[in-house]
């Protein structure tokens, strides 16, 4: 019954999302959702891994070079040596003695590793039959735990402790397991907040996400003060004193630009602010955390590993984690960072603002929900609305919550025509595209 | 007389240095000392600029990949366009709008940048017919500051204050040129340290260092405690007690196992402990200065960007400042870390255990010392004394001082035969070796 991981494919699949400035902000005004789509190959008929990491646009064939300079480590292997010592699987990746000079653990060899471990949680949940929420949720603690890789965490974070946590939730996780099937997990909307678009259909998108059932909304700040003042008046008036009003900067201000433009903003009364400033800043972050309580600093999308957000949890610098399930190195790192944000206390609402994100995503909350933080306080996962098309089976989401997912696997499986339709240069999209540019010269 | 840009070109060049473990450390074990090289083209005859990232091996195919997605937003362009507003020419390059996502300023990416703005400094300095130190030495503080990108440093570092630290340099400036060229600047070398080398070695080595003039001996330890610490006996005992030994953990330690560990090895006197832990732990480092006192922490040559940098300074977490002339991003991300330290008083001892790296250290620390920290204590620059005859200009090295550049440009310009010999996998060397292998079989 052994699986033996035989090919690494990757592809370069990009979504030509810049036409209707979709998902554009402060910093990434022309984003081309993309994918750096990987397929493990295995020796069982029909059953293959496939994983992806997020990008929007250039530098994605970075990301698939990337994938394929993991190849070696991964083809070859069987799941079960994997995934029965996964952490010391997920070291082989991240510490290879050559190509960890090129990260380490951060950047394009860390993304792509994203794309290859999530393809490999995929295989290991397909093989079972099973989503890899579930799988994960019916892990032993032990099982669980041997997942993760707890170097550079240890000051913070050992094993014993993580167990610890997980052993706690065990008598009451499936109750929290039945409640998920029923309600599902709270969400939130940035549908109606990018750059770049207009008042009107800013308040037209208000006006839908409240009739959906939507209670938080998040818009994009940061390229002009006077703009997103009135911007940020328009959606506080749409969706009046009581739904939550996120911001987003996207990394746009320098800290004391930030706690300056945050004193103005403060009177729409928002939750949180997001990306303040620098990712890397994360005494930045602290300062600014400090200085415009009760508003929360959140971030995450761009915190390249569990080291920085251990730092931002131990500089009391972020109220709400953001993990991102590309940007950290796949689950074994989320998982990691899932735990040391219980320990700290300070709740998880994932970044999903991206292709396949949304898909991810559904599945860590309820990990996160079920085993490690017992509570819904606070917490809120992002929703975008674009692009699920793609996939066999996209993220279900009903009056601002996230659906349990039931499909076996971890959700990211695209369509096959629309791996082809949208591989770059050479799909069918991409082909038209430039056959119209010519033709318009 | 504009010089405009016409192609750019990225070769992969690898050096089989695995094969005798020079460079080896506890994370790197078989490193092949490689760059990603560089070619700017313009429409002056005889007129190129060169530039290079280093990398250990694999991987190097990434940078050479970024270098060519970088080449966009640099063909075309004029020299003269470029140098008069420099920062922008940076933060155009590190801030791409879909670039930026594969980063940001971190990994391959950012190494890649470090490759093509080296380039641009070397054509910019080729074109005046000066070294590129001297270059700098003569601009005026306002035009000096002009290169620096002071995004995310002005709640430590603005652009008024840059210029009144090189203001205050000015009268003084070329006393300490002449003493530069008279004298050259402060050396140590970590040719007798690589992990994997026979104590026999080490000790002829260490004799032959003594009898070059070197006062400052660097070993490589974080592998095996016991290892450790015999071969710092060795070495103490073959450099006596007056000269500096200064250790290298190569990033092996959790925060309690380095601060544990450097208990056991303070007895060897040493002068720092470099990357004891992971290079993104600003608060870990932190935590293992106070703990270790008086003996220094210094890292730096895997610190992605000029924030984490400021980061390590904010929080007492360095004595030594190890910047790194292609993991930061090139020339101006060096400057404005060199005036960082400057402002908070810390030494900048670079980082140049690769191919490459001396030939640019030689050339930044006449800067930090002609027109930014105007003293020499505390400051030596890493020197190893391999692959330097593959360089048209060679970095010179007498008596443990590394002299004064002579000729025109950034000094990286590798000669013709090297260059072909050494392409990966197409040279000479790698297809003889591959042919060997072959025949072995």
């Amino acid at each position: 019954m052994s699986v033996r991981i035989t090919a690494l494919k990757a592809r370069d699949i990009r979504f030509p999302t810049s036409d209707h400035l979709d998902g554009s902000d402060a910093m990434h005004t022309d984003p081309d959702y993309s994918a750096a789509y990987v397929v493990l190959e295995t020796d069982r008929v029909g059953l293959e891994g496939h994983g992806l990491t997020f990008t929007i646009g250039r530098g994605n064939e970075l990301c698939v070079a990337a994938c394929e300079a993991l190849a070696r480590l991964v083809v070859g292997r069987t799941l079960e040596s994997i995934t029965k010592d996964f952490a010391g699987f997920w070291r082989a990746l991240t510490s290879d003695s050559q190509l960890r000079w090129v990260g380490p653990e951060k950047g394009v060899i860390h993304l792509a590793t994203a794309a290859v471990i999530n393809a490999t949680w995929d295989l290991y949940a397909k093989s079972r039959g099973v989503p890899l929420w579930k799988l994960l949720v019916d892990l032993s603690p032990e099982e669980f735990v041997s997942a993760i890789d707890f170097r550079y965490l240890s000051d913070v974070l050992t094993r014993d402790q993580a167990l610890e946590i997980l052993r706690a939730n065990e008598p009451t996780k499936a109750a929290r397991e039945a409640q998920m099937r029923a309600e599902g997990y709270p969400a939130y909307t940035t549908s109606a907040g990018w750059l770049g678009y207009s008042d009107e259909k800013i308040r037209k998108l208000c006006r839908e996400g409240i009739a959906e059932g939507w209670r938080h909304f998040k818009i994009k700040v940061g390229a002009d003060l006077s703009d997103d003042l009135r911007r940020a008046a328009v959606v506080r008036e749409a969706i009046g004193p009581e739904r939550f009003l996120m911001f987003d900067a996207n990394q746009r201000w320098d800290v004391g630009e930030a706690i300056a433009n945050m004193k103005e903003l403060a009177r729409f009364d928002p939750w949180w602010i997001e990306e303040p400033t620098s990712p890397d800043d994360v005494l930045g972050h602290a300062a600014i955390a400090k200085a415009i309580a009760p508003i929360g600093v959140a971030t995450g999308e761009q915190c390249q590993n569990r080291v920085v957000f251990k730092q931002l949890l131990q500089a009391n610098a972020i109220r709400f984690c953001q993990i991102d399930s590309c940007r950290l190195g796949g689950v074994n790192e989320v998982l990691a960072v899932l735990l040391l944000a219980r320990r700290f206390g300070v709740p998880v609402c994932p970044h999903a603002g991206g292709v396949g994100l949304c898909e991810y995503v559904n599945h860590l909350i309820m990990v996160d929900f079920i085993r490690i933080a017992p509570t819904l306080e606070n917490r809120v996962a992002e929703f975008v609305s674009h692009l699920h098309e793609h996939f066999e089976h996209p993220a279900q989401v009903r009056k601002g919550h996230y659906l349990v997912p039931t499909a076996p696997g971890y959700g990211i499986t695209m369509k096959a025509a629309s791996l082809e339709a949208y591989e770059f240069p050479s799909g069918r999209v991409w082909r038209e595209r430039h056959a119209r540019r010519l033709a318009a010269r």
